[in-house]
């Protein structure tokens, strides 16, 4: 589709992840490149205001050097079997969040060794898929990080992160539905978000007003295939971790609008 | 104004207070009355999200019976002497919207004592105003209410309520800029909401679909004139009880859409 | 008890209140003064960590001018009549300790406004007394104040207050029983302190240093009989507020260890 | 000294880890064993409430089946290089502890990968040591971990954990060193605790008295020389993992008052 689209002459925004396979990832954004056509992929997180005061806090140096990234993306209650299915796989659907935002918010990365776990539903093991995963990471300005992920949180829907460096640390957590606690019977206790809908609906608007913005100023978006490409080749590192017991190692050249990753090893 | 637009049949939504007087008020909501339109009263945090929450879960029963009320409305810095002259004073400018919250969220009030004091601007006290005020209410239903309002908060824009029942309490506080956390040197802290813009950005919104619903549903708005003429009668009482220094008592009458509130004793 | 201690050549430390009528508690503190004794006083929340940490900050001047103050005590779940009865009365009783605290915070009172009621069991008005009230302060140096205490808070033992300045603004409050959260379908809670015992076991082993100290220092102990006194008169300013329905002025004078508090106007 | 203290017939309480190296600690433990006397290693954390009400509702079977494991365990500033040069590394002088917790919440440990960088002052690097690092944990019932510590977070002492079950997550953290919250100019902030010293007094107390109760008693003390092995072992799997840049695997079996670790695989 983003082929085609290119073909036509029209902008694309894409959900992530462009494809479930690196090959034609790679040929779409090529694709866009050639017929100078926008591409912007859909990572919502990075539009959302309380993600990118983080950011821009960190971009203005308060943080000084980057030393730690934890992200946390879990869901309140696994999708169904079907769905994980033809998901991709568990970092392309769901790491890959983190993956983008340890790019966007601590820098490049080098290394990645992750476990995954079938932990909820048998079913998901059946598809060769798991519930849970964590990732140790290593960033090429040598700060190190740990991902963790979740199908079935239970208690609400998390999507969280902390970064720490040497003159600050920032955290971006505690997602409450409303400004409202509630007290009884020496309990203190305030609602939940509960999934990403309610929580990015702004993002979700903001994401396509930087779409729009970009196409009117002529410049590249935001977040671009590149983008996109990478944190898909980095969930492609973890989930050969994950299958093979080891850290796997990635290379980077400045290529069109950003870094094109590639794993450093053969498989 | 609203009686013009009455006159000419146009539904109205007005800002609080309805007027600075208490007779063009009464006049302004029978006009409207007269001429069959609907008149909404701009209180708007009645339609804000977390307010709203709280509203709903206390109509369910969830508190139990209400004991307890406490409302806090401040601004950050404090507005003009020349805003402040035109204002109708401390009373109907301010805390009239936290008697209005009362109202909503613990019932109809028999009694307040209000304190006041001019204590930033000394040019406050030269146009007969103050910036800070205290109220003790006492509620129809027996339960106790404290009001604190302050032109001149300091560290943002304040606008909580606490409400207290014999089964469980509730809190409408805590207003952050983001859920981000910024950590240095031995503290952690967020960015609070600086001014009433920012926070009830929804509800201005949502003040208007209802406007607009009620009309299309020709109903009574969520908020009438009477609620507004409560709100005001209120606030005038407040403000006797500062300059006579003694608690002012109120009666009231069912009217029309609503409850008609009026002191019951003579200045 | 008080004066047979100093009679004795005994150092007294006394809980509050002194007495439950005015002139033994007068008298008591003259045979301490006459006899070369130290009295001190029991209220406790001045010994607190929390509480110490703040009033110290505002010491320093961090608040700049104080403008306003509130006090909340509130108790998880009434005690019985038979100990209510002999209490001295709800502001004897309980608000006592938030009128100290507001002398501590926030400066000496001037003017007092109390509403009472009795919201929970019967049997308190049998008595007398009420379980709920809530008390408008006037402080000596302009700023205004509110307390609100309770019988019967049902989520725990509230013990908070805030003091606003003109610089900064301090809160105590929001007292866990631990450090732990506490996540469950779309909920997160902490458990809160449900009594004083637990909350302040830190602050009883402290004001019995402070006592110690005051004697082998030979000096003023950190609260006099003063202290008592004057919380003990204001206490009974808003009982009268409370019976006749209207504000009532207290009078000052230096006098001893500290600051003699009296009634302005005769009952 | 533990060997001589239990040939005396000494009880003995010992700081963590048991020695700087395996073998004396394998032979420290078989010393008491063998002597008779009782041995408690210093894992304070199990006793300081906090963490003590979360193991105990864990305990109950209220989070249901452990999922996840989170532990942060970071100094504030870096201790001296001549320190760092006699603390056995830095997974056995800092992660250990998190590696006792997770044992202690989540359960035992089939595998680590650990990640480590120095960040700070490069003499760490001239010793052979890190500052900051990461480790995922791969449970024996399935759950998977990360540890992330560091010798210089700025902004306090941070030890913090959470754990996901199946019905519920538990989170112990926010630790602040008074219920005050200080508020100026747009920012809430609040002071952080800063020292293991400030945070854990309670725990160092209550350590002891655990020890005393198990002689008086007669029984294994809360925390035996087999944990102290335990958190030494997967330590020093740690230390290879990041070594080797591999994953390592642990091996157990049933010993004396506990279970004995020993690494997998032949260095």
């Amino acid at each position: 589709m983003i082929e085609a689209a290119a073909a036509a002459g029209k902008h694309v925004f894409a959900e992530k992840p462009i494809s479930l396979e690196l090959e034609p990832t790679v040929r779409a954004i090529e694709a866009a490149a050639g017929a100078g056509v926008k591409l912007q992929v859909g990572f919502h997180r990075r539009f959302d205001p309380d993600w990118a005061a983080a950011a821009s806090r960190i971009r203005t140096g308060e943080l000084g050097e980057v030393r730690f990234f934890r992200g946390s993306l879990r869901d309140m209650r696994p999708p169904s079997v079907e769905y994980v299915a033809g998901s991709g796989g568990f970092f392309v659907d769901v790491t890959i969040h983190d993956l983008d935002t340890a790019r966007w918010l601590a820098g490049e990365i080098d290394e990645v060794t992750a476990f995954g776990a079938a932990l909820g539903d048998p079913a998901y093991s059946e598809v060769g898929d798991v519930d849970h995963a964590v990732v140790a990471v290593r960033f090429a300005n040598g700060a190190l990080g740990v991902i963790d992920n979740s199908r079935a949180a239970g208690y609400g829907y998390e999507c969280s992160a902390e970064v720490m460096g040497s003159a600050a640390t920032v955290r971006i957590d505690r997602h409450r539905r409303a400004n409202t606690e509630w007290l009884s019977e020496g309990r203190s206790s305030f609602d939940r978000v509960v999934d990403f809908v309610e929580l990015f609906r702004e993002a979700y608007f903001l994401e396509l007003e930087e779409f729009a913005a970009a196409i009117r100023e002529d410049r590249s978006p935001a977040v671009t295939g590149e983008d996109g490409l990478a944190a898909f080749v980095l969930a492609q590192a973890c989930a050969r971790s994950m299958r093979e017991g080891r850290t796997v190692r990635l290379r980077r050249e400045e290529r069109g609008t950003g870094v094109a990753y590639e794993l450093a090893e053969a498989a």
